[in-house]
């Protein structure tokens, strides 16, 4: 194989050479036997044996070259017949032969002189778990060659083409979902030139581009695009070196293969909760994959939007906090519905305005049932290392168990006016005793729970406005006062910056 | 040189070898003409020359070897003499010869099929600005040599033995400061082991030992230990690869020599304010050589403590937000002195106990004067890429005018009494209006402010309780919520945690 290019500056070529044979052989015959190397080449260039590579290192008593297979046989004849008096004295141990390998050179004219390409190179390949068995690099020549396992040549060529072609600093990012935090977020990469959209996918069409999608005709690209496939997407991220992949959707189907995704060093970036919220066994299934490889998994965004609540949590934890309780609303819609229902509009009512102004999910119910809140309080809970399901977390719905799970969205709206009265209720018997309500998660070392609570003003929840998100964490280090975040918790931007945050954070 | 170790799974031994000179010669003559390279040696054995390694590399018209430079000008004799029609007729374009050069051989039993060793070799020595002139790795032998300038060998030699030696990812840590900040740092650094302790200096005197110092009984090392010398101290850091300088003292010696050490490659993690607030120019200078350096400069401590403002402010501009105003109560013991003064005691009764509990600075002048509070908002303004001095941050001090400057304290506090009135009636005209006082930084991206400010309850800091550190971003894509990050903003053990976590950071 045989790939250039002319406008880069370090490599302008990766060649590779399947099926050769290292001849080894070593002993103390050598040291010092000035001979042994001239006779050696003299004895193979008399048979026109073409030499590939050569690599002699000083103070190791032993020489290596590489030849083709086919003349392996003769060789070692030639090299038995020559050195038999060494080898009978046991001067040379023995004459050793590998084969089933690949030989794998880059050439290029900005190399000499360029520090740190060597390392940039081999370090690339050890992250790929290539095994190296001899390196030659002259003087002078803007040539790094090296012999790998035969099934090693296919992934060192990949993560070489594509990092000597596309720039070691550059990401290639994969995005799945194409909703309101997907368009932000394309906008937003746009601005950053070391970020090459590769691919973008929502549930019906797909548009792959190694070389990278403009991200302001994207769309026309998407349309004319292939049917989406997930594996197929997949699978060119995993071809592809220092890629991510990034779940802005709300389907599991990439949660699903989030650890299939990490084991093959391709990192995931997710506002979605899932991955993170799914059966413990699988929680645990990334982590472990996550520590064999060297991609990330990152998902900031999985609580309180754009506010800091992950990376600070990972921090304490880290620094030797201990987490006493985390407790918080977690939810800008909720939060927004019970700053606003002061009984001058009935409970439903504010649920339908707040659905037409866009700041409920599509059907409201997802935001009521209370298990967004629950997935969150779960994700920071196991982030304690706490070892829990989402069936532990006890969740106190804001759906009247009476109402039907079967009903039509403007159905249950309506159904939902019957209950009016629950709510109002407990308004008012919080305000006699001047409280207020929220809808609040927490965590306390043991139990997870949401529920709808009556706060006064002693309790800082009390001070939580419109759709701010507001967490406590609570540590043994200083439970007296305790660390808060809070700000705009919601929205597609605040959602897509934070993902976008995680995205630099895979750069390293 | 030569060292070697037992216990290494790596490698057992770094050998140099000074003074060595390279032959190279190439051509379309070389190639499929199977004789050349045995020619050449075949002439070299039989003048007993020595070849220290050899290095041919596929696809490239071209050979080269390692020699002693003593034999430099015989070999060339001999290779102008064997080559003569060659060289004439423009198959081999001509023998060039590089001296001045050193050889480092890295030897190791661990080192075969330990994909990546060869990688995480070269990255050390790229990030070291080694050029690497050329390369052999034999295949089986656990040995990788490598020719680079003179110039390189010991800068190559210290990052290689100390990497190899003390492990890849420990950090070597050097303490500048055993106040208490200091000392609870030291035990939640030996709480880690990957962090190592290999200075500790004082004000007097300092201990040194790159194989990690006990940090259990630290403090007799230290006493029995050298006088202390920051430059001799700063040394010993830059010899020392993966190494951290942590500042944890309230002087400026460390913040002036802190763009040399990270040029130096120096990690320097600082709690002090001083190097952030010095001169435009010398914090632009920190920041120029940052970009040139693999060495980190980290400083959340800085403005917080514990709390994570610096990381969010920096995730917050990376990500595309606009700042349109930092506001905070950023010090916790005047945080503290304003949610105490009730005018059931006097001012500077509550200065004084503060004092005697630790609240406050040794000399509460220092706290009294603003002077703190302006240089975190003078950091926080410099973060948003604001270019302004000190002395462009308005202050209103909160010692009196009249007082002057050279009394002792106990003397400044009697004096201060004075004043009570003055304080007392702030607190009544606040009070009248529905109000509270807080002592507040802020910067609205033109203006940089700290004044004492009566607040009232559509105040977010209306609601900042005891020591709380307390910090708002508005931001123009959420001005409306903005983000507010508050809890325990002082305290050694806090700040302490702060500085780990930015140690943690360095090890990337």
């Amino acid at each position: 194989t045989q790939s250039r290019t002319l406008d880069d500056h370090y490599a302008v070529g990766i060649s590779s050479l399947y099926n050769i044979a290292l001849i080894r052989f070593q002993g103390a015959g050598i040291v010092g036997r000035y001979g042994v190397i001239g006779r050696v080449f003299e004895k193979l260039a008399g048979k026109k044996i073409n030499i590939i590579l050569v690599s002699q290192v000083f103070s190791e008593h032993s020489i290596c070259f590489a030849i083709n297979p086919k003349e392996v046989e003769l060789t070692k004849m030639l090299l038995h017949k020559e050195f038999s008096f060494e080898l009978e004295n046991r001067f040379i141990d023995s004459i050793q032969i590998e084969e089933n390998l690949s030989l794998i050179a880059v050439v290029g004219e900005g190399m000499r002189h360029t520090p740190g390409i060597a390392g940039k190179l081999f370090g690339l390949l050890g992250n790929e778990k290539v095994n190296l068995i001899a390196i030659a690099q002259g003087s002078s020549e803007r040539n790094i060659s090296f012999i790998v396992n035969e099934q090693d040549v296919k992934p060192a060529i990949r993560i070489l083409h594509s990092s000597l072609f596309s720039g070691l600093d550059k990401l290639n990012i994969f995005i799945v979902g194409t909703g309101l935090v997907g368009t932000d977020l394309i906008k937003l990469i746009s601005q950053n030139e070391t970020l090459i959209i590769c691919g973008i996918s929502n549930s019906k069409k797909m548009v792959l581009d190694k070389t990278g999608i403009n991200p302001t005709v994207y769309q026309d690209e998407l349309e004319n695009g292939q049917e989406a496939d997930l594996d197929a997407f997949i699978t060119v991220a995993k071809n592809t070196p220092n890629s991510v992949l990034v779940d802005v959707t709300s389907s599991s189907t990439v949660a699903e293969k989030t650890a299939e995704l990490i084991t093959n060093r391709v990192s995931v970036v997710t506002a979605s909760k899932l991955a993170n919220s799914m059966d413990q066994d699988y929680y645990d299934a990334i982590r472990e994959k996550s520590k064999k490889s060297t991609a990330q998994f990152l998902y900031e965004a999985n609580v309180g939007a754009g506010l800091p609540i992950i990376d600070t949590l990972q921090t304490l934890l880290s620094t030797g906090y201990t987490i006493i309780k985390i407790e918080g609303v977690m939810s800008g819609t909720l939060g927004y519905l019970f700053n606003e229902f002061d009984n001058s509009v009935p409970f439903s009512e504010l649920v339908k305005d707040a659905r037409k102004r866009g700041f409920t999910e599509p059907d409201p119910r997802d935001d009521l049932n209370g298990m967004d809140v629950a997935r969150k309080i779960l994700i920071l809970a196991r982030e304690t290392g706490a070892r829990l399901e989402l069936t532990d977390v006890t969740v106190e719905s804001l759906i009247p168990e009476d109402i039907s799970p079967d009903l039509t969205i403007p159905d249950f709206l309506e159904e939902l006016a019957k209950y009016n009265h629950l709510f109002s209720k407990k308004l008012e018997e919080a305000r006699t005793l001047w409280k207020v309500l929220r809808y609040l998660a927490s965590w306390d070392g043991r139990k997870a729970k949401v529920s709808l609570k009556a706060v006064g003003e002693e309790n800082p929840f009390f001070h939580q406005y419109g759709k701010e998100n507001f967490i406590v964490f609570t540590t043994k280090r200083y439970h007296d006062v305790p660390m808060v975040i809070k700000g705009h918790g919601a929205g597609a931007e605040v959602t897509a910056a934070a993902v976008l945050g995680d995205i630099l954070k895979c750069k390293k």
